[in-house]
């Protein structure tokens, strides 16, 4: 499988650590085949995304196409941001490119089918393409985003996290978390892989859901699926031949 | 830069989650272009030094053919015991090949120079090629070794990381820990990329030294220096032309 990352580095090694422990496997050999291109050079999405710098599709697309030629069946994209720009990529290749977004909001329902409302944690562009809000909205979930100031305060605190300043990262966190669950919000989603970094599992006395996770399961039984499929055809064509 | 990993993908992510933190930067953009290739299909690299299993080379090779095509410039391998197969394959690519045992060796005379014996917890694969033992010698340092029944443990805590089973091997380990602190080691060092995610930095009151973030030290130090030496060309380049 490929992972196309960089979108930071460290959510990249997070998403590849979480994908390791998401394989059930008791030697190396039972483990996925993963290449993780982590190109730090694809240009801030959330500037893109409020019109105030280059657009990252030209760099994405490119590293879909390296992922591609190496020979990757399945393509993964650990940040929530870039997937505004997902329908340009999966028109990139022909390979199935997963959607965290879809991971998430399937697995939340899953996981928790009591929750009617979500507070939503994520960067600006990914609060402004609303993606993450049609997609519960669909599944009957109401999200709920922070006001201004405090959305102002989420986007502070990913930069903090993508310079490594994990405990002020977290300090900021605080109000906007708190005004999330103080407006009813029952789970928080740390749908920015900057975000899972700094939270832990609760906060605010809230649980929180961790997309990168998602991904990383969602991944896994689809390469698994992948894998048998290309079983049962190899064993067809061996009878078939046979 | 090129990462050949996957031996195993967990100390490959460890490995890369370390190369992240070792990078001074701000935003993602300061951060190194890395390609990691973690192949969990290479074979066990101890059975086929002892002789009970086939020969990882021809895997290896192929890897670091997958990198050098994708464009790396420098490669590292984040483990210990195929480093046994260092010579092969740096006569497979025209790239550097950065030594994770002289990576270990050098930077841990750097940070404890007052240090004149170390004890060795590596597998039996790389304990046998005596790779270590004799980079350590060389730089006036003795290197302890387990004797072999707690050189068994050792190799059966590897494989208990290898397969998510992490407090068992942390038990597993006191043991060849303690024999080795009690024989006069002053440092332990974790030369198989599975300890170091057991080992914290301190056990049996012995300070642990980590191969894993020593490579990641040295390939950012290099890389920086390849970066610079482009950057000074073109400069050189662009006033020759002018």
């Amino acid at each position: 499988m490929g992972v196309l990352g960089g979108m930071g580095p460290a959510a990249t090694a997070d998403f590849f650590a979480k994908l390791v422990r998401a394989t059930p496997a008791a030697t190396d050999q039972e483990h996925l085949a993963t290449l993780v291109w982590s190109d730090p050079s694809i240009p801030d999405r959330t500037d893109a995304l409020l019109g105030t710098g280059p657009s990252p599709v030209p760099r994405l697309v490119e590293g879909v196409h390296l992922l591609d030629r190496a020979g990757a069946t399945l393509i993964a994209i650990p940040c929530s941001t870039a997937h505004a720009f997902l329908p340009e990529l999966r028109r990139a290749t022909a390979r199935p490119v997963v959607s965290m977004v879809e991971a998430t909001v399937q697995r939340l329902r899953a996981a928790h089918p009591q929750v009617t409302t979500v507070g939503l944690l994520a960067t600006t562009g990914t609060v402004t393409t609303g993606l993450y809000q049609r997609s519960f909205r669909w599944s009957g979930i109401d999200c709920l985003v922070p006001a201004p100031p405090q959305q102002e305060r989420v986007m502070q605190a990913v930069r903090q996290v993508k310079a490594g300043n994990m405990q002020t990262a977290s300090r900021t966190l605080g109000p906007p978390v708190a005004a999330l669950t103080g407006s009813g919000a029952q789970i928080l989603v740390a749908a920015c892989t900057e975000l899972p970094l700094v939270l832990g599992s609760r906060a605010a006395g809230c649980d929180v859901f961790d997309p990168t996770k998602a991904l990383a399961e969602d991944v896994v039984v689809l390469a698994r699926r992948q894998q048998q499929n290309n079983l049962d055809k190899e064993s067809t064509w061996t009878s078939a031949s046979a």
